[in-house]
């Protein structure tokens, strides 16, 4: 398998779960800064022009949700989701869609605001309104979801990378690990995990 | 169960599935004319707020992605969805997350710009860019994802409910039909379906 990436993106969530599994592939970055994502050689590969993309014997994978469940699918020893309880699983792709429709949406206004208006004044209040969007979904998984000290309780699934990618951006959304204890303590837990240690070293390895 | 809904949400594409499904279920109608959904009793259901929410005896269940293959794992003569082939099956959660979390996201500028800025004048700009950036989707989905005469070819899956909800927004989104010749007819194709009609009619009857 061949996993495209991009360092301090969602990405990351993968190739912790590719870690976790023990999976065997080889790595290609997508250089963000020469736009390499939007280049004719990365749109044949994933014509949405973002990462993550894993490329395999039966074509491309792309969508974070849709990777991690497969990971979790195709190295079932590895544990990283209830794949035999359907209710159980549901609930994780449901965490996992909040992540990527509302939580990550409200993060990408910071720097990506040119998505959904041209007007440079309003991607700029787009920019400010950040703390405060991202600020809320962490204020609701902190409160409602997250029952510790995984996101599900004691097993670790695929919605642990997930978060704790995301909660990787507290900083630069202008938020501070201390508003969350609960989801805090979870991302200096999963810094501790051999699969995430590696993931980051590799990442920062690739500039 | 039962079904929280409201008419022209993408809850309509998890009605359509429980409809293919045959399932019995009750239906809620939550008022955002008169913003039930923030209300106190709506949000002991679902605190983010939303619909769809599917409240089984095991608890409520959240997020479109994430009900579609609920359904689909429960019902399982329905075939909504390949569950026994991986790959496939992640195929069509990827195209579902990218219904989820771009095409519907860049849609929602239109209505509710006010989750991602303050200033009315930036507002206004998400609202002018909607027809090109919800376009732009439809043109890669028309052009690279739709196998037809379904998403995935002969095989009718949970993409194609979700597909046909949103496509049911191109016209308020300023968008003409005749641009996207094969999701046209599926759009068709859809309106024709013994389920669709029931679950269209459903709604309709709910004002």
């Amino acid at each position: 398998m061949k996993f495209y990436t991009a360092p301090h993106t969602c990405a990351l969530a993968s190739r912790i779960a590719l870690e976790e599994a023990g999976a065997t592939y080889e790595t290609v970055r997508v250089n963000f800064g020469a736009n390499e994502q939007r280049g004719s050689a990365y749109l044949a590969v994933n014509p949405k022009g973002r990462v993550p993309s894993l490329v395999t014997a039966r074509g491309v994978l792309t969508e974070t949700p849709a990777m991690l469940l497969y990971i979790a699918q195709i190295f079932p020893a590895a544990k990283l989701a209830p794949l035999d309880d359907a209710w159980a699983l549901a609930q994780v792709q449901a965490f996992n869609s909040y992540l990527c429709s509302t939580v990550h949406v409200a993060h990408a206004h910071r720097m990506r605001g040119y998505r959904w208006a041209d007007d440079p004044a309003a991607i700029e209040a787009m920019k400010k309104k950040v703390p405060q969007s991202v600020g809320e979904c962490f204020d609701l998984i902190e409160r409602e979801m997250f029952e510790g000290p995984f996101v599900f309780g004691d097993a670790y699934t695929i919605s642990d990378p997930y978060l704790f990618t995301i909660a990787q951006w507290w900083e630069l959304d202008g938020l501070e690990a201390s508003r969350f204890p609960k989801l805090a303590a979870h991302r200096e837990r999963m810094r501790e995990r051999p699969a995430v240690k590696r993931a980051l070293a590799m990442e920062a390895g690739e500039g």
